[in-house]
């Protein structure tokens, strides 16, 4: 036996017991006659006492010990004089009569401590270590509760965990696949899943009603910060059901997780168009925990001269409140902050609504008092507020005050941690324009169905049709997506045809499922939310690489494996391939 | 709304409702003035019934729906007359208003019932379909179950579900690695993981403590019948434990496990070594749902003058109980079942005990009565009972009399379905000598624990080392197994050399793992089960390919997909990879 309590575990109530405690040495403390020893564990830390006095040959070899030794002691839980009330333990000591070296270590080459001084590539060259880091370690167990969690909730409601294969077929729409070399068919490939979208429509077919899996997906796309090329999905589909069913079943899902991983009761979450989104905060997923809608200026801004915005399909305005006193220098810094390439707006106009109940301008020469009046009424201002205008084509400048609009969120200090604000957004556009290839491709995957009322435009403007698609974003951040599919054989193939498939091509990526559609496809729906991001989210946190045990860097490579790596001739030959560089 | 019920739900207390069901026409049977429509969807079936008196154009309607239509209904719960009591919801019947069909259906290629008329091959490929029949959504349904109630024990012991990465370093090592080209790091690879063993013992090093993890391992073998490429593992790992605390553990979830799912109380599982596993039954997984234990009778049978006997190493027996009355032919049967090249035995002896109490051998012409009756005192024969004897090098008769042992087992109905023991079998050698090579293996792995009393033998006699290793055998089936690590960097080390390692190379496969091990490392040990396998044990099947929601054929052919397949040639030049075909 190693151990009779784990380090987190004692209290006042064990006071006078004989216990056994293993774990790593998390510091020592020596004090001459006394050394303090904090041993850690999973569970928390234990402060062991040696007493020069009472037992100097043990507490000679205690000094000994370095930092993340393992070893096993024995001894007396005694009450604290000095108690430490930010530790759980922090009421007791363990008066150590012996203990053992189950495991030495050398210096690790960064601390093992929140405040480490470790920076990340060295971090993940040793992510064992860093995983023993407390905040680390929170976060892999807070994964591993949503993961139970949602687990628990899906089974209580009857959806069945069924897995699906990994080594699949490549189709080449969508993103890149990983290929795997067959060697039993020579010249052949698996390719790893993008997603089981089409096993999840399948498993509908063969009736089993409502699907889950917290599945391993994989994508060889180009890494952009944030992107790993194997991810996790929450990955659910449901038959005989309507949107609404969906939207239900799922808000439940995230009520569930927020409930029993961070005690948060979250009201029923707003329902949002895509087109009402993208007017009113220029993105599909806005961060709602803050206000600052846009301002459509046109009627008031336009015909007063000033050709910039009478050049301008929008000219659109934020109201970001108790910001007038903002000095030249932050408003030189927001204009350079849209300028920026990755933005790409011209300037920036502005209208301070000073305390004073003056209003200031940078177009004074082009409006009046009245005009400004104008703008600050219908922009909801209130004296102390600082009105921002951007302006040019709708669909740009929406986007680019989407940007200004979440940066003034971070500069008010608007977007709260540990606040949480829900949206669903619905009516997502079915098709996209693709203006280098000249056709039009599904905005979700070709299996969305279209809104029943909007199927006539197909042929006459594919651009209006709104899906039965949703997503789900939680403070600005898109966790979760879905759709209601086509179930239908024939509108199933009109769709590929008007997505510019072939018969042969639609045959030969999707043949399998729409062969099943002919054997009574029943209708069905349902959504895959990003687990990686949607822990990421309820940690308050923007990077998922620190949810993930063992991440990958940004050039798809694990550093603590050297992965990837080369292989020798004989796998290569065997497999009947050979490289080409 | 599809529906206000499913098709397993209707009972006698809701006669009189208004409900609506969807599903899948199962069958319909045409009497006339009455049509009975059998509607089923994953939770049951339910009868409809269509009246030509009451709504003949309904029920004209109602007679043009085929097998396999997806179809929704409206009507009202009625008392059956001619009651059903093998269906649950056979009190009830749905009196139907009307309907509308959701989904058409051509005739399917075989019939959705337990006892199909499709073969295997037309299962496969339209395996949609085949997973519709009852008996395969059972399967699944079941495994399902198992799946949760497994990680519902384990979290409620603080197991943590910790993911570990598929996309990681070929070690050549063991099985062959599946790979992955990288396009990224032109000309390398990444590899599929054949088990996530070094990484679990990574999360202990790092202080998790506790993990486990349903997890897809791959591994490109030959495929023997019933070996799938991707496969899945109930996969565990703890810190601070010895091999008791493991078998008890996971004891605890097999128990679990059986209870939740099959209602069944196992009582405590019997121990025995690997010793005595292969002296007692041939076998380190016996099949102990029966005795038939083998009898050593070297002292009994030998200096006879038989000199089949006399030559050969171990004289062994089964003592089959109850068959003496097998015939010649049957006798025979046996014969050339030990003689088939799989077993390779070059004959069998027999002696029957007659109900009359006489004596009867195959080898009457060495042995008399005397020797005989010695024989039948020996194996505990009662009249009317058979013995059955084998001779040879003691390894592979105790393989050849397994076999016979195990097809006794069959022959006397005494392997019974539905009747469920467990074994531990414990204490395995730690390494194997591999003539061929000329050189010691690991029998698990490079880092399983010899046991410390065997650990002086690692230079002088290698084979009589055992480890800290132990299987789980249900019913003759290994269903998991594993053991305790080696935690000590020096005596990994060694092993490394004993195994015949040069350092590079060691530092060249596992080098993440020793370098771990360097930092304080706990002691930890686990375990792994085979998920498809326990789930076939549990359904009382030999394959496991019916576990499987989507499983490949022996040549590791997905046939509904297709896959493995060619991919396109900007494919391959984008991967830097070529075919050599």
């Amino acid at each position: 036996m190693y151990r009779t309590h784990t380090c987190g575990e004692l209290r006042m109530e064990n006071i006078g017991q004989q216990i056994q405690l293993s774990g790593w040495v998390q510091k020592t403390r020596n004090f001459g006659e006394l050394l303090f020893l904090d041993l850690r564990d999973r569970y928390g830390v234990t402060q062991l006492v040696f007493n020069m006095e009472a037992n100097d040959f043990l507490a000679e070899r205690a000094k000994r010990l370095g930092r993340e030794f393992v070893i096993q002691c024995e001894g007396k839980v005694v009450e604290r004089s000095n108690k430490n009330p930010k530790m759980p333990t922090g009421d007791i000591e363990i008066i150590v009569n012996d203990f053992r070296i189950l495991s030495e270590s050398k210096t690790p080459p960064f601390t093992i401590e929140n405040d480490t001084d470790g920076g990340e590539d060295l971090r993940m060259q040793y992510r064992y270590l860093d995983l023993r880091r407390e905040e680390v370690q929170e976060k892999i167990k807070m994964r591993a509760k949503v993961s139970i969690e949602t687990r628990k909730y899906l089974d209580g409601l009857g959806f069945l965990d069924i897995e699906t294969p990994c080594l699949i077929k490549s189709t080449p729409e969508g993103a890149r696949d990983f290929i795997v070399p067959s060697r039993i068919s020579p010249g052949q490939f698996y390719a790893l899943p993008q997603s089981p979208q089409t096993f999840k429509q399948l498993l509908m077919v063969s009736g089993f009603d409502k699907y889950y899996q917290i599945v391993r997906c994989f994508r060889d796309e180009d890494l952009r910060a944030d992107r790993q090329p194997e991810f996790t999905q929450i990955d659910c589909e449901m038959s005989f059901v309507e949107q609404e069913d969906i939207l239900n079943t799922f808000e439940g899902l995230i009520k569930h997780v927020f409930k029993t991983v961070k005690n948060i009761d979250l009201p029923s979450f707003p329902r949002m168009t895509y087109d009402e989104a993208m007017q009113k905060y220029g993105s599909d997923k806005p961060d709602i925990r803050f206000g600052m809608e846009f301002v459509e200026m046109n009627d008031i801004a336009k015909g007063k001269g000033f050709s910039v915005f009478d050049n301008a399909e929008l000219v659109v305005g934020i109201n970001a409140e108790n910001a007038a006193e903002y000095t030249r220098k932050q408003l030189d810094e927001l204009t350079d902050f849209v300028k920026r390439p990755q933005i790409g707006a011209t300037g920036l106009i502005y209208l301070r609504y000073n305390t004073d109940g003056s209003l200031k301008s940078s177009v004074d020469k082009f409006f009046n008092e009245d005009d400004l009046k104008q703008w600050a009424s219908k922009s909801n201002m209130k004296p102390g507020d600082l009105l921002l205008v951007l302006c040019g084509k709708t669909d740009k400048v929406r986007k680019q005050m989407n940007e200004l609009r979440l940066e003034m969120g971070n500069r008010l200090d608007l977007r709260k941690k540990g606040e949480f604000k829900c949206l669903w957004v619905l009516d997502f556009p079915l098709l996209e324009y693709d203006e280098a290839s000249n056709r039009w491709f599904a905005m979700h995957h070709p299996f969305t169905s279209p809104k029943k009322e909007d199927i006539q435009l197909l042929y006459t403007d594919p651009g209006k049709i709104r899906a039965d698609a949703y997503d789900l974003a939680i403070n600005g951040v898109e966790v979760g997506g879905g759709s209601i599919r086509i179930h239908d054989k024939t509108l199933q193939a009109k769709m590929f045809e008007r997505l510019g498939f072939t018969d042969e091509e639609a045959q030969k990526q999707f043949g399998f499922l729409m062969n099943a559609f002919e054997f009574g496809a029943p209708p069905h729906g349902g959504l895959a939310f990003g687990f990686d991001r949607l822990c990421a989210v309820l940690g308050g946190v923007d990077s998922i690489r620190d949810y993930i045990a063992f991440p990958k860097n940004n050039s798809g490579r694990d550093v603590m494996l050297d992965s990837p790596s080369t292989v020798s001739d004989e796998q290569l030959k065997e497999l009947n391939i050979k490289v080409t560089l």
